[in-house]
This record gives C-alpha cells, structure tokens and sequence, in this order.
C-alpha cells in the first residue's frame, strides 16, 4: 500500500489536563476523516516512512480511505504512556480529546468517523456528545456497551496484568493477558483450521502447536507494552455505554457473525436503536473481532461506499 | 436427592507404582457402573452421609444412575492430591486405574461407563483400551480429541498458574485460572441473561457484577486446591487422543451445540466414525460445556434410557 509523504504530528493540551498526541495525515485540505481503531492502535492507521501502520491497507493514497482525498486524523488513545495514570478514561474523554484535535486544527467537524472496536464505541461517543461535529459515522464491530462476556474476559486479563504489577513479572503478565485477548478476537473455527490437522501430541512435554503460537504472538505484544495503560483501555471498554438513540448522525454499522466479543445481536440491537441508520453490514468472517484487519473486500467496499459522496474538496462540504 | 447409605472406599496399587482412591457405592450386588466427570470431579458423584456429591441429581437411589439398582464404582482422579507429580497424567493412564479398581473388586467388566466431559474422554480411552471389559458407554460432552480452541484456553490457565507458583501466589493464580475456566464453561447467552441487563457501570472503580461473579467463583475454589495436580489434569486434556473407530461398545453421545469448549461439529465427527453408534443426543443449552451438570431433563432422560437394558441383577447381566 502506498505510503504518506504527508504526515504532520502534534500535541494538544486537554481541557482536563494532560494532552493528546494526534496526527493528521493525507491531504490536508481534503474533507477531514477521523479514523482509530482498537486499544492497541495509535495515531499511525496509514503507514508512514519509518513504520507500518496498523491499518495500512484501509488508509492510504488510494486506499478505502483514500489519503489522497481526505485528510485523515487520529490519536494515541489516553492515557499517554508511562504517565501517571490517576484514574480510568472513558469513551467519552477519548471523544472530547479527539474533539480538542480538530480545535487545534481549527477544523471544527469530522466529515466522517470511521472507528472499528474501541475506535468505533469512541465513534458512537462522539457523535452522542457532539452531533454538530460529525458528518458520518462508520462503527465496525463496535457496540453501544460492553456485553458481559467481553467484560468478563478483559477482567481476567486485568487481574492477570495486576498480579504481574504486584509480582514484578509484568512482562509474562502482559504476555498472558494478551494470549488469552488472542483467543478472544479469533474463531473457533480459525484455530481449528489452523492447529486441528495436527496429531495431538501424545508425548509427554511435546508442546501444544496452538500454545506455541499464543506464546509468539503473547511475547511480541508484551516487549515495551505499558500494563498500568492496558489496565485503564480495557476497563474503559467496560465502562462503555451510548444511547443508540442519541447517534443522530448517518450511521453504518458493520459486524461480523462470529465476533466472541461483540455478539452480532448486540450490534443488530444498536442498528435497530439508531436514531439515522444508513447502512447495517453483516458479514461471517472466520477471524471474528479481528475481521476489520482481514476482510479487506466487504470493509473496504463498505469503507469506499460510505465514504464515496464525501465531497472531494472543502469548498462542497455540507 | 437420596443419599447413598453403602459406600465401600478403597485404595488400589497400580502396577505403574502410586495408588489411586476409589468409591463403590449403591448396590454392590448390581450391574456395576462406573461414573466418572470433570476434572474438578472426584470418587463421590452421588451425596453421602456427610457431603454433597457433584452429580448428586443423576446419581443415587432412584436417580437416573439408580443406585438402588446398580454398583457405582467411581475414582479420585490421578494423580494423587498433594503427591509428587513427576509426569503428566494421560486419559489412558485413568482408564487403566478403573481397570485395576475392577481387578480389586474382582468385577472384570464394568456393565456400563457413564462419563462427562473429562470422564467421557477417559470411557473414551477404556473402551479404546480394553473393549471386552466395558458393556456400553454413554459419553456426554466429551471428544476423542481436545479442539485448539479448548486447548487454547486451558494453555493460558497452567501459565497462570505456574506463574502463580513461581512468585507464590498460588492462591490467586488458581483463582484466576478458575475465573477463565468457567468463562469457557459457561456461554455468551447466559451470562447475557444474568448479567446484561443492568446499567454499565460508569462510575470509575465500581464494580462489573460479572466479574464479582467470576471472582467469587475463582476464590471458593482456589481454597485447598493443588496447582501442580490441576495443570497435570488440564494437560491431560490437550493430549487425549482415542480413534473413533476403535470405540467398539455401544455407544451414546451426548452433546449441546453452544457449548465453546468441545464445538458440536466434533462430537458430529465422533459419532459418525463410532463403530458402534447407539444413539446421539444433541441438544441446546445455555450452559454450554456445564449442561451435564445442569440440564436434568435431557441429560437424566438419556442417562435412563440408556441405563434401562441393564439388568437389575447380576445373574442377568449378559
């Protein structure tokens, strides 16, 4: 995917105190797409010179969200790393942080938002506090609360990253917790896929394929990973809730049938609630919560869909 | 339900070395039984005199497992509580400690296996094992071999627990192990139904009830629990293995389409490939891989129908 020449990275002081680190990318003059993702991503969807983004197929010139339209714009979640982390954050503190975002740039509306996972529950925030400020909203996978499976999945790995803390492990902790959020963003029938042709392995001490796997991807998580942040992003997705009725701007949902942490029903439940739906997008992806990163085809044809009458220049905004 | 009067506990030398404990119990002149469960279960499935059994409705006299009519052998599970656990434990090694548990009884065939989840697995394993000393086998949630996913989730637990070992902080860590157990144990329905109905918790620090639940249920059974038996039983899960077609006895399947930790699909596979297939039992349940624990009417009805052939008496029995 092409990359952005385009990048221009800035801090903004929060009402609250504490500031936010946002960039805005793409063409800067172009109608302005807001565009975050899940607890683990940054202000970097598209990729730039030094980095992969984390959404790089998504966001770029060209792309479903095309840089070369638009002007992008995206944080790094609250709280900053390795601040003092007095209390949790909520939705709601993401939302106004991205709002004090567009101020600095004196752009004072979204054209669109675009969120997926916890980008897409501080999407439904956002436009819940400020539906002056937003054109449209894209939420993927993203529901109006937690359910409490997800809840109770995330307050394991909570306590897991709290006994690392107290017990100076921090870095297995972190691995831990991210092993078993592994589990939680694929399908039964992935790893099934995956590690299901295998012969068990009979021999005493003879490792788990499958564990295997979840320790890698654990351990690539964990080097550098900030636990007293994780702690406060998961509890925030916890503490979630918008009234659907109150998102009145053009909104697309978009879920995936085998999403283990945001049930489809929750997210037909948010389409039927809405106060302006557009669009609902019902898809089965064998990669569950993580089908925004994989299902290039029906997210990014929604993507281009939603976002194709945007005018292409700031003179024809609405 | 009515308590057992006759129980006749044993000890039983294995030819391996080590001995494992062992429960006759009902009526010891009957069609012997044997009724084993999950990895938490022991040798007391029905209700004694002085504690609750953990099968106590599908076990006892008049029960579905009528011990007014039947000899109930059952076992503690290997390895013995508390002793050095020099090697994991296989489904083979389990069936071969009931073998030798009938030896002592000199009751050379166990005239039916009533086995769920781990118990299943392990009738599994005798009736793969030694075929001319089982009369039927009735398997309840229970595959020929653990899914990745299963394997997965149960992976992440003995982490936590040898972490949980390492810092000595055992206690927590099988309570945490336990909160992510029955996270798989129970499904994403009934916790909606228990736990989705009130408000999400805005207020920073208030609690989410789903994981005071869980917490609850973690702490009631870390106390007195032995770390390095349940990582062997859990690891026993991951290495079981038996082919289907080598499962000659008649037959019974039971399983419940939600339940996360042995997908349906698997139990298909294992009834189809039986040699011997008599009936199977699929049914819904919001307690997924619990159900055998908690559905009474699908699980006692199967359990009598499939029980009702046997002889009342032993001069009868084939």
């Amino acid at each position: 995917m092409a990359r952005l020449s385009d990048i221009h990275d800035f801090d903004v002081a929060l009402p609250g105190g504490g500031s936010v680190r946002a960039r805005l990318a793409g063409r800067a003059e172009g109608p302005l797409v807001v565009v975050v993702g899940g607890i683990s991503a940054d202000r970097a969807p598209a990729s730039g010179a030094a980095r992969r983004g984390w959404w790089d197929w998504a966001v770029g010139p060209g792309a479903p969200v095309d840089a070369a339209r638009f002007a992008v714009l995206a944080i790094d979640w609250l709280p900053e790393a390795g601040a003092g982390i007095d209390r949790p954050v909520t939705t709601q503190d993401q939302a106004r942080a991205i709002a004090a975002a567009l101020d600095a740039l004196d752009r004072p509306i979204a054209d669109a938002f675009v969120g997926a996972s916890y980008g897409g529950c501080v999407g439904l925030a956002f436009a819940e506090l400020f539906p002056e400020r937003i054109g449209r909203l894209v939420a993927i996978s993203a529901p109006h609360r937690a359910h409490p499976i997800a809840t109770a999945w995330r307050g394991v790995q909570r306590r897991i990253l709290e006994l690392g803390l107290e017990t100076g492990r921090t870095d297995e902790a972190l691995s831990l917790a991210r092993q078993l959020a592994m589990t939680t963003y694929r399908t039964t029938e992935e790893l099934g896929l995956r590690f299901g042709g295998a012969p068990a392995p009979a021999a005493i001490g003879a490792p788990h394929p499958v564990c295997d796997w979840l320790i890698a991807r654990g351990e690539a998580h964990a080097s550098g990973a900030d636990a007293r942040r994780q702690i406060a992003l998961s509890d925030s997705l916890d503490r979630h809730a918008v009234d659907p009725q109150r998102v009145t701007c053009p909104l697309t949902v978009v879920g995936f049938t085998d999403d283990r942490l945001v049930p489809i029903d929750d997210l037909r439940d948010l389409a039927r609630r809405a106060a302006n739906l557009c669009r609902f997008v019902e898809a089965p992806s064998v990669f569950g919560h993580d089908a925004f990163l994989k299902e290039r085809e029906v997210v990014g044809r929604t993507l281009r869909s939603a976002l194709s009458p945007l005018p292409a220049c700031p003179e024809f905004a609405a």
